[in-house]
């Protein structure tokens, strides 16, 4: 984009896809003074609540998503879904001075949409991931189990996120049971690790990089509950590998925008488990944590401006997810809008936290909002997210 | 409100006026999850650019506020300028279980729209104020300057800002040209000072207060242009006189919602300048500098939810104003769109630098975003800040 195209009017930024991410990006781009359009499913979509340029379609409908792409300078993405084909239709019809550039672009973001791709492609750039094979059928898996051990990982080749298209099976049956279903699955050594981390940095066209600080995600059940930035007792060599990796991943992938990359710690050793090229879940501490967050930073590399300081604002910064509750029936059909009646409580309790909620209707297990505390002592701070967080799902500091 | 009324769906605070503070009370709104509705004059109005619920319509026809005000919860205010009986009617007309509440009320409101019965709930209060007196005609201030000496201040009753509705008169001559405009003034004891302060505080009607730390707004001309958060130089115990007294007038004024008690600071005396009940350009500060915006502790008080916490989120924070540029005709036509184009340098040259652009044209002197730096090194800091607003407003760093 050149200072002419930025010229006569604020610029534009679609985002396809409408979910808490396009909302937080519409936050952003609001202090930016720019244009910011989101492609919703439906007007009751979080991101569609809130933002003022909203068109309602489908983003798997071509039109749809060439309309849409009209009048943007740059479009970029809340989710991976989008066709491939779809991506290169659109670059080819929009893109050049009078149309928007979509960052990241298809060559990028298919390594999002085929893990397997992903999984060539790290290996050719001697990335380090845990071992992997394709597989058809239970032999197969039985042959990997032979020679990695039981339990083996088959992960759904597209489409899985948050602990969804991922099964650890311990036994053939298990392995079947997966197999039934008709998802394509590769097979991946279960690997043991001591943490997990996420790496996320940004990259800008002009190929301006900048890491934010590593951060450990704690997760269950393959959900991310917890976020501690920076990633408590990570050795300050660890963390600096596992930024230059992402950094160089990301140059490598022509990645334009953010790159999270999610990692196992496994001793001194670091691999490659995701890669997401969009804001992320493990980056959400960055609003109030990061000097800049990752919101600002997608919008100014997808922009190609020069990136925002990603350092810390405090010692340490503790995010923690909040869940649609997942008790009775009777209770999570409430979930939803009790949960400004749980305001009370949870701000007279703890004036510092910050809470953020994506309008959306809490059903169990779904992600509704996240809460946000910042500091100097980790276990406290830890403690104060999860209980907030608790809270505003079920009532009880507890949780479930 | 009650929690039943909490209950059923997010609540509704519906915004009167769509200029920078509703801007940036909307992205407040976003993080809370609650519902956001502005009423603004026109489709290009600062928050009505990026408000997904905005109505078109004139707060000074009641029809129109009164439509506005169906289907919110609480309205508050953008600005003071809302005819009081207009308010009035509201509050009886829709107010009650079904209706909103009125936040401030035109009870509190009032002594923001008259200077002169502000003046006099003040005196009433013991507060320290510059010595005023009605005035109608030169003899009038010729007699207040017999006792105060030259120059005296006259302001305008109702209806001024930012130095608008402020007139510094060093002779008969130059009060007689103040009063031949058909605007009723009251004049004012100029007072020496050494400081001009403002005190940030909160209220909520259960009585909670919160203080923000007490800021130095640098002003030229009347219009601020740096606030400097904590205050440099000011001692505690004055500092602690000035929140305290900005507590105490929000509780005897019945202000719910954010009140700003901007002060002289004489000597070891405070004395108070001017009150504003809503989010004011002396707390813009906040949004990163303190734990708690004050555009989200404006939607707490008003909602009646606990107060959050307003503590500094670094040593020291800067705020610079950004005006548009006063130079050649065809500069100033120029200078909205082309700040798109200088984001390039102000954030290449200091990538710590938050600037936030309201969305308005740029004509010169107006108000069209700000910028925030924090940290350490206070003179740094104001050299960074000063040197950003002025690049995004004229193309150089050195401003005019």
């Amino acid at each position: 984009m050149t200072d002419d195209q930025l010229g006569p009017r604020p610029p534009v930024v679609g985002m396809v896809g409408a979910g808490q991410l396009a909302r937080m990006t519409c936050q952003a781009a609001i202090g930016l003074g720019i244009g910011f359009r989101v492609l919703a499913a439906t007007p009751t979509d979080s991101a569609a609540l809130v933002c003022a340029d909203t068109l309602i379609g489908d983003y798997t409908d071509q039109p749809s998503l060439l309309a849409f792409a009209r009048g943007c300078d740059v479009v970029t993405f809340d989710h991976e879904q989008v066709p491939g084909g779809h991506l290169a239709a659109l670059e080819k019809a929009v893109a050049g001075p009078a149309g928007p550039v979509v960052r990241p672009g298809p060559a990028a973001l298919r390594y999002t949409q085929d893990k397997l791709a992903m999984r060539g492609r790290l290996r050719e750039l001697g990335v380090p991931c845990p071992r992997y094979a394709p597989v058809r059928d239970v032999a197969g898996v039985t042959a990997c189990a032979q020679e990695w051990g039981w339990p083996v990982v088959l992960k759904a080749v597209s489409g899985g996120y948050d602990g969804r298209g991922v099964w650890v099976c311990g036994t053939p049956g298990e392995a079947a049971a997966v197999l039934a279903h008709p998802v394509a699955v590769f097979a991946e050594d279960h690997v043991g690790f001591q943490a997990e981390l996420a790496a996320l940095v940004a990259r800008s066209p002009h190929g301006q990089g900048a890491a934010y600080p590593v951060v450990q995600t704690v997760q269950r059940n393959g959900v991310c509950r917890e976020v501690l930035a920076p990633a408590p007792g990570l050795s300050p060599a660890l963390a600096a590998d596992a930024q230059r990796m992402a950094l160089e991943l990301a140059a490598d992938l022509g990645v334009t925008g953010l790159l999270a990359v999610e990692l196992f710690a496994a001793g001194s050793r670091l691999l490659v488990n995701e890669l997401a090229m969009r804001p992320h879940n493990s980056g959400h501490w960055t609003i109030e944590g990061a000097r800049t967050s990752q919101f600002e930073q997608h919008l100014r590399a997808v922009l190609d401006l020069p990136l925002g300081d990603p350092r810390l604002a405090a010692r340490h910064v503790v995010m923690a997810n909040v869940f649609g509750a997942g008790g009775s029936p009777a209770a999570a059909g409430t979930a939803g809008p009790d949960i400004f009646a749980r305001y009370e409580h949870v701000m007279a309790a703890d004036p510092g936290v910050k809470v953020h909620l994506y309008g959306k209707q809490a059903r169990p297990g779904r992600k509704i909002g996240h809460v946000t505390v910042l500091g100097g002592d980790l276990p406290a701070l830890r403690d104060r997210a999860v209980r907030a967080a608790n809270y505003l799902a079920t009532g009880n500091e507890e949780g479930e």
